[in-house]
């Protein structure tokens, strides 16, 4: 055992045992002080004033104007599940009466989601607020009632302290448990591995690359007492340009879609990494359109200098793939550390003998692949697990439809009609997650309020007494939750 | 490569070939569809007659009278599906609304589940039809849309090929893909593995032993691509006797929990393995009452000589446990095949020495332990995950109640009260799953219609016309579904 590992066993050791403990009176906490907890630390994010903004920009680049949207977000969020746990329906519950006269007795069953216990959470590098310390993975989690023990971005650790402290002042406001949330720092795997090995922890949330969710997967489930983990570790998010979507639309295509693999230096889970154009008249200009919007957007500085050396790799080596062909000028020098947006374009048949093209480069980097219109199945058939797929069709491309959304339907977590794959709503109907590799669990969204559901689990419990039971399995319903009750989805007391 | 793994290669891959090949159609069938398809397997199962109770009660010697109810329960589990599919709200629709004012414009968001693909389920050796080839993890996988690849059991082939019999008749009725159903069979676990492994294989269901369930988990989560595993591996479903109940109902309790583990030859899931008792007055004559009623039950015939055996040697191991005593006599000898239902009692000193003493055995076997009622808390804080616990309680025993209930919480998916935990019932509120060991995806119940959320997955559609929207998500709610209507639950219409 290695200095680092066991230092980073202590630290484990010390934030779940904290964790462990504040879970036996946090679980229990009323959803109308939960609520009032996710509101002031949203209150206090807002608190930390401009201040905030600027100490976000210097550490990860990502301006001023972004990071505002994002905070707004980041504040939407928490208030969006206070709202979900103040109304209350989300803890599922079931209620199905006792018949003593039936052979044999039918038991009383009352079933809800009550939550799992000290949750790790990863925060990400690319939304140092609205996917790390106070994100929607932290707000979900607490939403429920666990205690979150958040392991913050190396990337942007002043940032994660300033909002650790307002999550810290919203739990003293209202006498709750300082270890209802615990901020553990340092770069290094061995943290992140002893926190997910931990036998305290219950579950596991990150967003990042695919190595490094895999790796906690691996862990969790190697583990003695498996746990889940939502790793979610983005995708290529396929285009797919039909024949007369291009015909009528096609300089606003290009156009739309070099904005949105560009956007933030290219460094969105959603950015669209493979366009898919359909061979057609206007197919030359649409990618000779697209080629020179991205390349005339200036280099920008990426999150962190790793990451434009890797961008700078990654591009390096789709350069040397046969067939590809850069669209615009390559040979300015381009200073450390920044990104420079670049597009690329290949044939089919050169895009499906090499793998690699179907990988995704983080960063300001896409490819226009030409495809005649009757491979366009065949390219969704082929695809891995996305986060999304976007399809832009009109009338004329109506036969072309059916078959490439059917393939489309099994590979990813969102399908787009008409738009662009960036711009992750926060709503209830929102799904941001996927099939493998998108994410390591299809069956959840980390964006939305459908999120909370990752973080609890049903308990029944069978002929229970009133002192017993939760408030939400009462027969008076006092909060009015929706429930299932003999089957019928219902807001009435039970025998009302 | 051994020509066992090769054998069980081939034949994986023309099972899930099949299935693959099935999903395209039978995934977009209507739920009045699948609702008319598992309705005719529950009467194809009836038209079966009572040959089938005949050859069940051959391969198993579980009894004509329990087969009946078992095939009872299968008959209503399968019923239970067709009316959720038919009803339809499971698909947990979701509807946010566009906002083309809003800045940026609010896209239209529409999500529901979906079904995952071929699903592979293990049946369980101890209930021949109601967990086996058209139980309930089939009918689930089913009535979600998804293709079943099941492999039977090996200790009740005819019975697997009956019941089969029964499923692709009612596929045929409906000229639905015969793909939608393939069974396999054989023993090892070379030909389970291999299903696991295969890249078609989309989730698992399986029951039975914590080793085998364990294994299938293991080569899922190590697969390029991971996948669902849910295995239900059993418990001891601990009992706790507070010394209220035991004053009052002392004898009535020691009959009810010795009928309770020995029923079925203790051959059930839910079976009471640990039986916490409190020391006080009544203790001895409770513990020489259910001794007493355990040991005059006679031996019989267990589901398969292999188990027979295990619980043989089990047997022996724990009477070789310093400080446990066997009730009873135990002088006869037992003829090969059968068990003979055994109690034993044990000190909590010596019962937390043993962790031997905490593992499920499978058979007619349960121990006493004897408890001060200061320790009942610190007794279920030591447990593992378990499929349930019981707690005998009344009003004298109200301090004991809260850390106990707390503490159990945290480690069952049902927590019984006054009764016990054989007989699960069939219904939208019962849970039947809890931590590990007692599952690997405690997120999840294998009994009750909530059992079909395991075989699907959120799909959002994003600015989508109704031509390519699937029924459940058009404006029109034509079948009046339950959806999120911009956050709010209606059998609306959108925008009505």
């Amino acid at each position: 055992v290695s200095d680092d590992e066991r230092s980073a066993q202590l630290a484990a050791d010390a934030a779940l045992a904290r964790s462990e403990a504040a879970f036996a009176g946090f679980r229990y906490t009323t959803p109308a002080l939960r609520a009032r907890l996710l509101e002031t630390i949203a209150d206090a994010i807002l608190g930390l004033g401009d201040d905030l903004l600027q100490v976000a920009d210097a550490e990860t680049n990502l301006g001023i104007a972004r990071l505002t949207g994002e905070r707004a977000r980041t504040v939407a969020q928490l208030r969006a599940f206070a709202e979900l746990v103040r109304e209350g329906s989300w803890v599922e519950a079931r209620i199905d009466s006792a018949d003593p006269k039936r052979s044999p007795p039918k038991p009383d069953l009352r079933r809800m989601l009550i939550p799992l216990g000290p949750v790790v959470v990863f925060a990400a590098s690319n939304f140092p607020l609205a996917f790390s310390v106070a994100g929607g993975d932290a707000a979900s989690a607490l939403a429920a009632g666990n205690p979150v023990v958040l392991k913050a971005h190396p990337a942007h650790p002043i940032t994660s302290e300033r909002v650790a402290s307002a999550v810290r002042q919203a739990l003293a406001r209202y006498e709750l448990p300082a270890g209802a949330f615990t901020l553990v720092d340092g770069p290094g795997n061995a943290i992140g591995l002893a926190l997910v090995r931990h036998p305290l922890t219950r579950a596991v949330a990150f967003t990042g690359s695919l190595q490094g969710g895999r790796a906690l997967f691996d862990a969790a489930a190697a583990r003695p007492e498996p746990i889940p983990v939502y790793a979610e570790m983005g995708s290529v998010n396929p285009v797919f340009v039909l024949p007369g979507a291009l015909a009528e639309k096609g300089p606003a295509l290009a156009q739309a879609l070099a904005d949105s693999a560009t956007l933030g230096v290219g460094q969105f889970c959603t950015k669209p990494g493979l366009i898919f154009v359909c061979e057609a008249e206007g197919t030359d200009a649409f990618v000779a359109a697209l080629g020179a919007r991205v390349s005339a957007k200036p280099p920008a500085a990426m999150l962190y200098s790793q990451l434009s050396e890797r961008f700078q790799e990654g591009v390096a080596a789709l350069a040397r793939v046969p067939g590809v062909t850069r669209l615009g000028d390559a040979s300015a020098a381009i200073e450390p550390g920044l990104g420079r947006p670049v597009a690329w374009q290949v044939g089919f048949a050169e895009f499906q003998q090499n793998a690699q093209l179907s990988h995704e480069l983080f960063g300001p980097s896409t490819i226009v692949v030409r495809i005649p219109s009757s491979e366009l199945w065949r390219a969704a058939a082929a695809l891995e697990g996305q986060l999304t797929a976007t399809v832009h069709a009109v009338a004329v491309d109506a036969e072309l439809l059916p078959e490439l959304v059917a393939q489309l339907e099994r590979k990813v977590g969102r399908l787009i009609f008409g738009g662009v794959p960036t711009g992750v709503e926060v709503a209830p109907a929102m799904n941001h997650g996927g099939p493998y590799p998108a994410s390591t669990d299809a069956r959840t969204t980390s964006v939305g309020t459908a999120a909370i559901a990752r973080f609890a689990r049903p308990l029944c419990y069978q002929d229970a007494s009133p002192a017993v039971l939760p408030r939400e399995l009462q027969d008076e319903n006092v909060a009015g939750i929706w429930r299932l009750l003999n089957g019928q989805l219902s807001q009435d007391d039970v025998g009302a």
